[in-house]
């Protein structure tokens, strides 16, 4: 008998005019990629951009898969981790995809997590001044986030992610499968990303959230439901704020914070990857918000709770390692990219999907509210 | 009594939509870019990235514009040559801009030729995903072509503008008072770019200049009508065609050759700078269309003797040292972007002022062709 055909994945359409795809969710996504992709883009060869992680366990089949839908393609292996979004690799990857000599219409496909992609992205945006690209994310949280939206980049000794551009994929594949390789505490990274989109605007799905984690972290069709919901989330903000001037601004609830951790810890994944830095932030961000009575602390509690249940860390003190202070915290943050004229921009929130852009809040107040939460 | 007013600069506008935006050509116009600038985009900083030669002549008095119209502003200069078109100085300038601190609606200027120009624009392009950004255009190759239109890019060892990206200026303010700090052979060079104009689709143009070019070389009104008539065609070009899906390839004409050339002798500048390897290769553009049936060979000599009187080379013998042989020269046109699905794309004319994009020019007639003007 043969195998069951995999069920038919679930559609998410990032609505952008001319440059709208799709992002296809589901079993099997790997396997069905070359097919995929040739039936929207015809006649092309493709570069692959991989790390070693995801080669050992994901390149022979997503290489397969390509060359039996008469896809030419060469790839390239990254080292693994933050550090691999630099110039360097920038450089590597645009070197490669230029030594196959693709053409503008030839494809570059970022097979990885969101590192692999915001490189990749990044990449395939500047060769030949931009050059089609594609997603197929293996980690969680690029399924969910990263992968989603066209916002590419690397980073440098100023920063997280100050360099990069937009660069919109074709298509995104995001098959399900793939995460039964992830290490948890990455899946659980990935996680947390999900459930910033119920504490954005979605407080329903906040509340699905914590009744049903625990199918999510098992597989099946919570997961593909909570992904899918994530991308139409993220995907309804992007529509409505490309070029992240507005609204946009949302999806970094907990990042600012985040990012400055992630930054402390000079990105030592073995210390913070990036969705622990957001779990935190995110608890953070409502305890802020609640200090600055603009939400309950019962909020702040909440949602502390809920990452807690699902083994996220959720306090500065649970990074292992001494961190700087808060003064030297604080200048981390008025480095990151929301920074305005002085005034320091903030998501914050009226409580769980409730948040907001807040502009003007004086650094003065976050220095003592780090101080306040600061393990040192 | 008081100096009299510069006279007014010409105001040529590029049609890009929400992304129009002015270039103004004229005299005095360095001493008048700070008001310019902030009256455009007021309460902004600056960072002013220029060469050393132009640093020498006339970053002073640009800095002293800055800083009196109230625009706080810091400069990087660099060394002054084609190869500062690469990721180390794109590092470079990405770096001050980023230690700067400045945010994204600040402002990065480009005070310099087409090399400053082309990286600035890169870097500007790719720092926060996408700062503002002002040309201040000080080569006449930068006045009536590289600063016009957005292309941004540097050279890899695979070939020239490889990479990089479409980032429009906010303005251009090309002063025409600068140019006469220009080396001859400089000037020279950017009337290449002039002449192609005339060659592409402005008969009368071209014959003006046949008339008119030793005023352009020494200044004043028929200096600015050429530059000015020079950004209106080029405007009205990538208005109709930004992003270099059709028509924009005409202004490639002579440069598929050029660019050969250039790689030829490694972008070694004292044997030949860009608008020279222009001027030989629209040469034997028309020489290669009359080859083809496609033009006179009247039409031919008629080119040449116009860029022989002005004194540019026109032929590959001109060219100081010893160049690769045909093939070689066929393999650099091969890797040069105007390259689609193994054919190769190349402008070609049916006539002064009637040039066309042929896109399937076999190599092997590209081959002969250069057998037969070959120097060696
Ligand atoms: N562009 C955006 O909009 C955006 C949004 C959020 C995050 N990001 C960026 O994403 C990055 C974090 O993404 P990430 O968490 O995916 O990091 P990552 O790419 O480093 O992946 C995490 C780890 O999991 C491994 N891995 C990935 N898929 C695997 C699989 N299927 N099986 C086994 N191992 C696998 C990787 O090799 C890596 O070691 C950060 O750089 C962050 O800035 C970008
Ligand atoms: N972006 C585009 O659309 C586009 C179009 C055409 C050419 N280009 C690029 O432009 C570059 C060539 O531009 P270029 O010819 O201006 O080269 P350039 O920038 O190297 O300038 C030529 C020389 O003149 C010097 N110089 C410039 N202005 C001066 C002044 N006022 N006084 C004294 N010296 C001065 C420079 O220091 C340099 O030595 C090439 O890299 C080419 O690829 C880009
Ligand atoms: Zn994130
Ligand atoms: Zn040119």
């Amino acid at each position: 008998m043969d195998a069951p055909a995999p069920d038919q994945p679930v559609r998410v359409e990032v609505g952008l005019g001319d440059r709208a795809y799709d992002i296809l969710i589901g079993s099997g996504l790997v396997a069905r990629a070359g097919a995929e992709i040739a039936s929207r883009m015809p006649g092309i060869r493709a570069a692959i951009v991989t790390d070693e992680n995801v080669a050992a366990t994901h390149l022979e089949a997503f290489s397969a898969s390509l060359e039996s839908a008469g896809i030419p393609a060469t790839a390239v292996t990254l080292p693994a981790g933050e550090r691999t979004k630099s110039f360097e690799h920038l450089q590597q990857v645009v070197d490669a995809v230029l030594d196959a000599r693709l053409e503008r219409r030839d494809v570059v496909v970022a097979l990885g997590g969101g590192v692999v992609g915001d490189l990749t992205g990044f990449a395939a945006g500047i060769v030949r001044r931009g050059m089609r690209f594609v997603q197929v994310p293996t980690s969680l949280l690029a399924q969910v986030d990263s992968s989603v939206g066209g916002k590419t980049g690397i980073n440098t000794s100023q920063g997280k992610n100050l360099v990069g551009l937009f660069h919109q994929p074709g298509l995104v594949l995001a098959d399900t499968d793939v995460l039964d390789t992830l290490p948890l505490r990455e899946f659980r990274a990935g996680y947390a990303e999900i459930a910033k989109y119920g504490l954005i605007d979605r407080p329903d799905f906040f509340s699905w959230l914590e009744a049903n984690w625990r199918d999510v972290f098992s597989g099946g069709a919570a997961r593909t439901r909570a992904i899918a919901e994530s991308c139409r989330s993220k995907a309804e903000i992007v529509a409505r704020d490309e070029f992240e001037t507005g609204d946009r601004a949302l999806l970094n609830l907990g990042h600012t914070f985040g990012h400055a951790l992630e930054s402390a810890v000079a990105y030592d994944g073995t210390r913070l990857v990036h969705g622990e830095g957001v779990a935190i932030g995110m608890v953070l961000a409502h305890r802020f918000s609640a200090r600055l009575n603009q939400c309950s602390p019962d909020d702040a509690r909440r949602v502390e709770a809920h990452l807690k249940a699902v083994g996220l860390p959720t306090s500065m003190a649970e990074i292992p390692g001494a961190l700087p202070d808060a003064d030297r915290l604080l200048a981390y943050i008025a480095q990151d990219k929301k920074v305005s004229r002085g005034a320091l921009t903030f998501i914050l929130t009226h409580g769980v999907g409730q948040s907001y852009i807040a502009r003007d809040v004086p650094a003065s107040e976050v220095l003592s509210f780090l101080r306040e939460n600061h393990p040192g």
